[in-house]
């Protein structure tokens, strides 16, 4: 049955699944992909953290970037097929644009991502396009309630989280961050120890020491947002290299 | 024969079937979606009920709502799909708002839930866009005729009910509440008794004991729709608590 | 070969048949469909009756409906899709209405049953729409012709009749309606004559006794269209039933 | 091959068929459909006759017709799908009421054929529309050429006939009339002697003795076009009946 | 392969072809078409001839005709699909009409031939529209350049021909013409003489005898463009068999 | 794979090929198509030969041409499908005439190709529309860069050449213009000698000796393109076959 | 499964690949492609390199150009299909000249390689247009950031390189681009080194000496983009054969 229900965009199959809206997620999380990316908040930061594999070694890594500022209080980081990203930041960037010439305030972090998450929603409806293969993370802090995560899915789901992951290592990230946070909705200190903490999960879900130009950092705080620069990023990753090697001694030994 | 015209939006089967409308009922009642969600009245007040299972332990609970205010004094519950049911309640609204300009009061539950069914039949007629894979319950207190219950399924019918419930555990909530209510049309008493008997079917229905987060309770009354806080529902879910314990106690031992 | 041409909505198959129109007459006729209606009507009176079963117990049945007033003088009774009725019954409002307002005059029942015959045509003619899966009985007095009855099918015909029926037990109506009408063109007596007529041409049908709140009733006479209150309908029951026992009672025991 | 080009209604078969324009005829003389079609003219008149079987007994017969004026004085008999045939008609007079009002007389019967064949060939060129299932015979007195009968078929052809015939016996029809006729143009006598032809070369090919109410006869001559009154036409067929008495007893006697 | 591209109208196969084309030929010389025509041009005279098979024996021979005037110096004789010839010459007609409207004189015949071949090559290149089924023989006598020939088929080709034919017997009658033309551009005598050799040329190719309501002839000089009379017709087929006549007595015997 | 891909016109093959473009060249090359062009240009001259096939003996050769004049300064020689040739010269010259309105000179022959191959692109690029099957090979003096042969294929290349060929014998003929031209950009001589070059490949590649009716040859030079009359190209010709003849003479004897 | 999801534009396949993309991609490294490109910049030049292999002999190798100049400043080499190629590069400098008059300044070179990827993001989410199946390099001199490579490829990526390679030998021309730049961002020297360095990078990947009329190279500079000329890529050449030659003598013999 699947052979051919899935060949058409907005039509539900018996089971009441729409398989386009789940291939398309499958252009995040598949094995072909090559970004995995986190979001954490504490009471007053909200971080992004992306991990980038270079497709090719002549790439000037910097060109190759997912963490994107949509507006002075709201960034992104983007998991999924880079074009697709495109398109929806730039989407994203109007809409907010076009918030701010209409009110005359920024547009709030929850009404941008419900907006995206309803254009998202109407490529899984209408035939003749298909979904956007991209998973995008917005950061802000709110006036009100403080720092928000949110992600909007191919599905078009809008959803805010404590903490949250994207990418094929998906659920290895969200295993260690479960931990990390516990029931507690929001992770201790500064944007630093949160950069600190991001980076550390994915040395552990990737099993691998992260170098400092696969790594882009998002920070938001009240003071709006802002991509660290490649120095920071490398004293975050220096910072992590000697918390493991401390951490490792301190472990007693185990026969 | 189903391989193929299943694949056809606007087609009717040799049995005068609309496979896709019975597909998209498949996104409310199907074992892959998370939501059950009650409507139940009484002489003076109508309840709406959602039971939500968190995807991700990560997910903030508060920005997973089922429950909506359409207009001062029409709220609903949507089961199945959240992103067509965000899109279903933004036309909602939408209309309500537009009635309201238009007339000079507020467009009457019946009448809202008649439009949203013509909506509805739209997208079962025409090719180009599914159905949308959402149930709707609206409840309001009508000035003359009091709280009134209309549920509009995916198929574009709405029908008005005594008590109505949706989602994977449909049958068994159905079965309880008719079970409760038997012929009357009203169950008794205020919300927080409407309340506390939503609260003992989903404990019956999905044989667990509900968490506070997972529960969100609508309640409109001769003063308009409001939502629960977070207080509300756990008092409501502590006296559930209890009567259970009384019930147990008081219960004649069988051997 | 059927496989494939009942695909396309308005292509002939080899023999010369529709077969979307053909299947459009099962979502009336067919199993899985809940309403048989019946019109009749006398010298003075013509009247509809629907028999509905409600699809669960906790259903409002005020709230189900299949007969509408279309025009202070017209109204009709739906059998088949509830949706696709009330889509059809909007447009044949709007029709009457448009009418109204353009002549300054009713509609005459036959050219409002000729519009929606040609509404009906048009979608067994061009792609993209389906046709309607429901079959419409109207009924009025004319002041010319006296009381007259018409049925729009999926087919786009529409027909005069003196006793009509429709829906699964179609057959069996009928055939219950000839046998009383023999050669008449009209039945005997006023509407309450008429509507124990249909009462006991569904008992018969359908082999049960009829619920009050299952069956509706539809009457039109000189002074326009309406519909009897439940107590109305209760008392046309009761009498149904005891004509049937002085029936039973007078009947000449047959070994 | 065949199993599929019929599918697509504008494209030719590897033969130089159009196979849609086939089974559009089916749906005229194949054996699901109900009306035989008779035209045929004298000097002085022309008649068109269509021999109707009702599809149920509650039918009222007056309602179900298959003759139709067009204008003054241009009638015409359909054949083929009840539906299609109500749509050809509605845009006959359309087409005759507009060439009245610019050009200030009656359509000539032959510029309204040929202006109603041409809109059928645009079905049989173009996607997106199926053609209509229906022959159309129309009669006129024309000032100069006299009675005239012209046959628009799905195929989108119009010719001009002596005498025509239509429907699934429409090979039988057309031998009685070729053998009354043999080379004449023109049948003789005044309508009633066409109309007794007619219903004869009816009896002969259905081989049954027409009721009243399931023959309509159509006459057009010098002063334009009208149906017969059912109490002509039951003269009519009594004629016929007599005649056919009288023909059997003067019919000497063979072993 | 050829199962699936000759579904698709403007697609070309691998050996690049077009087989919609191919396949409305087929609508010209397939043996279930009924009509051969033929063109023949003199220093002074083009003419055209259709030999008809009427389809039913009472048919009015006078309405079925292939032979079109389409300016008052151009005529055209059309084979193949009669619906698609009249469709053809509508066209013809009217571009004839507007080129005079906007430049004041006739449109020469090679203008108008090229115009209409132009339109059909639309035909064959986008989607949507089938090829017409029709060829087109156009005759007129030029001003400067004699009597011409164009012939239009349904693969939009515009061809001048010294002789032509199409129809299915087009293969016997092109030969009979190559015999009888041999190198020459014309033949020879008024058109009379060119009547005369057609009709042979079709008696030779069917190999029957010509009755005068089958054959149609147009003929256009320096004056413009007439149809025969049936009287003429007649004429021209009484000389035709003195001639067979004569020669066959003037043949020596063969044993 | 390739019994699909292949049917829809703007979509690559897995190995990144567009088939209809690749079957569209078939209709140039295949055995089917009757053309076979030719381009040389020396340094004052660029000539283009056309050797046409007559499909049937009694077509007027004259009418058949395959060499256009699109502007007084541009001519081309087009092969493959003739209605699709008549419709790129159409546009060929549209754009020249609004070129030259616009500009107040006449397009230069590289733009002309430009812009021609640019319009095949979008036939190569969108759906609905066939790519056109010929070839076109456009040659011009221009003022600065002297003769200049440019040819548009289906692809939408546009490729210029120091000498070219089409059709059928392509490959033949250009191994003959190879092995004469060498590494030379220019051949030898004026246009008569061009002609003869050209004549000799065609003989070669065609294994046959032309026809003066069979072969169109046009000729541009600093004052603009013409065709050469059939006296001029029976002349031709003559002259090769004189050179043939001295040639064969003059060869040495090889047993 | 990859039968039939890879037929349709803008689908995902279950792995959420989009197949269309990746065949597009394959019209540029397929071996049915002529056309490898080089890229690579100092710390002051940035250049392109085409080795184009002619497709016939007699084509004017001028004539066939894959570097072209979009603005003063910008220039690009394209690979793959040569008409899309000439499509996007008319694009590229319609947006060029856009933003020139709207801004007053030359459109950087970033700004331009994002907005045409936006471009055929466009391709790769509608139906009804194809991607378009080449790679495009753009090259700049940015005033603060110095000499720039984007490329631009089907998937609507765009990055910018250190060094890139696009074509049928993409991956042996990385792999010594990669060996020879090492870690370093720029290679050293000026344009003369780098087209040196680029064509050594060809010759060894296509184990061949390069012909003059093979090869292009365009330079930019601080003062804009140019092609070099004949003459100095036959400079570039012979230096390369020098320093073979010497490269080859002095290495010490190996046994």
């Amino acid at each position: 049955m699947s052979d051919y229900t899935d060949r058409y965009i907005t039509v539900f199959s018996p089971e009441g699944r729409l398989f386009q809206v789940e291939y398309a997620s499958k252009a995040i999380t598949g094995s072909n992909t090559y970004v995995n990316s986190i979001g954490i908040r504490s009471k007053d930061y909200a971080i992004v953290i992306a991990y980038k594999r270079l497709p090719e070694k002549l790439v000037d890594p910097i060109s190759i970037t997912h963490i994107f500022q949509i507006s002075p209080s709201i960034g992104c980081v983007m998991a999924g097929s880079v074009p697709d990203a495109r398109a929806l930041v730039t989407r994203a960037r109007s809409e907010a644009a076009e918030f701010h010439k209409t009110n005359g305030y920024e547009i709030p972090c929850n009404a941008l991502s419900q907006r995206l998450a309803n254009i998202n929603q109407v490529y899984t409806q209408r035939a003749h396009m298909r979904p956007l293969g991209v998973a995008m993370t917005l950061i802000s802090v709110d006036d009100e309630f403080g720092p928000r995560i949110f992600k909007v899915n191919p599905a078009a789901e809008c959803i805010e989280y404590n903490a949250v992951a994207s990418g094929p290592k998906e659920h290895q990230l969200l295993t260690y961050l479960e931990r990390k946070l516990g029931d507690r909705r929001y992770a201790f200190g500064n944007w630093r120890r949160l950069a600190n903490m991001g980076v550390k999960a994915l040395n552990a879900a990737l099993a691998t020491t992260l170098e400092s130009d696969e790594v882009e950092v998002g920070v938001v705080g009240i003071n709006g947002f802002r991509k660290l620069t490649l120095r920071e990023v490398k004293n975050v990753l220096r910072d992590v290299k000697w918390d493991i090697l401390i951490e490792r001694e301190s472990r007693p030994c185990v026969v």
